[in-house]
């Protein structure tokens, strides 16, 4: 019934072995749960957001979320026994050939009332990866290619130190049909995934905009997700494209202040889509142009 | 000729014989050039801003920026004869009575670049300070209140370090005429300075989109400066209030990438504003009810 999720992209995996998510079939997904208080914060802020706080969260917020549906006794993937573990909604049980990109966002992700040794293991991993320069890094990701070839998914450790250039190119990549080996990704699919009112740049200023002033929750080391299937956005599906956002083992309160460190990282990563958004159009004019000259 | 600033709220100061910024009849501000990198960053900095990239910086955002005369020899005011000094606009001549905040803005003040012993030094700060929570710190502040009692001007060190609640009180006193002693200033002034289309939520919000998309410099340590004159602002002055940048010792390149750093303390500092502004709205609409109330 359970077995290991095909399109993980980041975080613990269960192989060779160790502890990590399971799915069902059904379309849940099953993360153990941290034993110390990582894994009481995540179920804790699963709850508010379901619960008593409900009403506190606009609706057009709410589906950055997984569905929560509790926690569960789930035999652990490492051998130790049924152990707990939070369930959630299958992200991508709707997607066929999932491309997905996993970022982790933040300028830091250490919190102000961690202990010193927690500081400094996180401050020196945000200086060594691109989160202190870009604001935010990649945990990881797939591009799906063709049936022929697969999915093509980089080495997670090499694409979280990447440059801001090497970011650009990554993401011209994550929106590309063809052109995954060579400096010229054709870009082919960005307008449809990237723009239009349902396309992912959209959904992240949707959520920006609810950051510049929701002061209840601080997502520490937090990701967004961005998620597409190829075929499905080609031939008018809907969604076209989805924004997640995961992992909430570190989220804290807002006391009063907006959580000024994710949103300056997610305006970061806007930047960076919405150029790359408006690089595939200008593209595209000058290919339509040329070919309009070629006709004549 | 020249003489110590009247209204300085944050910084070196010239007194008792130590090294500081003096000022003339003319309106311009003399800043002792740091000897070492940080003075020939500042220059630099200015320097870029006013010739070769100017066309880069739009027109309605050069005004946050200080006008810079160049640099010239001056007397030192700690005695150690003629020094070199930044020359620039002063700020605050055309205000008879000024009501001035200067907020250091950004979750952390050290740049990826710099070294150990800087970062940890800063780190510190940032930690001890509001900076890490907040996205900002109050480097300093004075509020006028009448000509009897002169001005409100708390200690530098203590608004530096003030909760989130805290600054709200001192950013309802910023712009109040009363009640500066109590738990109930009575932001008299608030909608008048923070609102109308050349208020400061205005001037912030259009610093603000300039900072979602320039990728030329980022700004570590850097201040902004909330100003205004209460007789000026109440007698329609032109303008009510304005918002400056100083403080450029720390500016580095963006090389491609957004300032998320200042930006998300930017967004910040305009939260807590905006809540201001709303908060003394409400407060107004409750007094005009209860007094058509009592009319009746």
């Amino acid at each position: 019934m359970f077995k290991v999720p095909e399109h993980q992209v980041a975080g613990h995996q269960a192989l060779k072995g160790r502890l990590g998510p399971v799915v069902d079939d059904s379309g849940r997904f099953y993360k153990p749960l941290q034993s110390d208080e990582r894994g009481k914060n995540e179920v804790a802020f699963y709850k508010s957001l379901s619960s008593k706080t409900e009403s506190l969260i606009p609706d057009n917020i709410r589906r950055f979320f997984p569905v929560f549906y509790g926690t569960e006794l789930v035999e652990a993937t490492d051998g130790s026994g049924p152990k707990p573990h939070l369930v959630l909604q299958n992200l991508n049980a709707g997607l066929k050939f999932p491309s997905i990109m996993d970022i982790k966002i933040g300028t830091r992700t250490w919190y102000p009332q961690a202990s010193e040794m927690y500081i400094t293991k996180c401050l020196k991993k945000d200086r060594e990866s691109s989160t202190v320069k870009l604001g935010f890094r990649l945990c990881g990701l797939q591009v799906y290619n063709s049936k022929e070839s697969g999915y093509w998914k980089p080495d997670r450790k090499a694409v979280a130190k990447l440059s801001a250039e090497d970011v650009k190119m990554v993401l011209r990549k994550f929106v590309s049909d063809e052109g995954f080996d060579s400096d010229h990704p054709d870009c082919s699919v960005a307008s449809i995934v990237l723009g239009g009112p349902n396309g992912i740049l959209s959904q992240l200023r949707e959520l920006k905009a609810w950051f510049e002033d929701q002061t209840m929750y601080h997502f520490y080391s937090c990701s967004v997700l961005m998620m597409y299937d190829k075929e499905k956005a080609l031939s008018g599906g809907d969604p076209v494209a989805e924004v997640k956002m995961i992992d909430f083992a570190h989220v804290g309160k807002g006391n009063g202040v907006i959580d000024h460190n994710f949103l300056g990282g997610l305006c970061s990563l806007i930047k960076f889509v919405s150029d790359i958004h408006e690089y595939s159009l200008k593209d595209s004019q000058e290919k339509q142009i040329s070919y309009g000259n070629g006709d004549i």
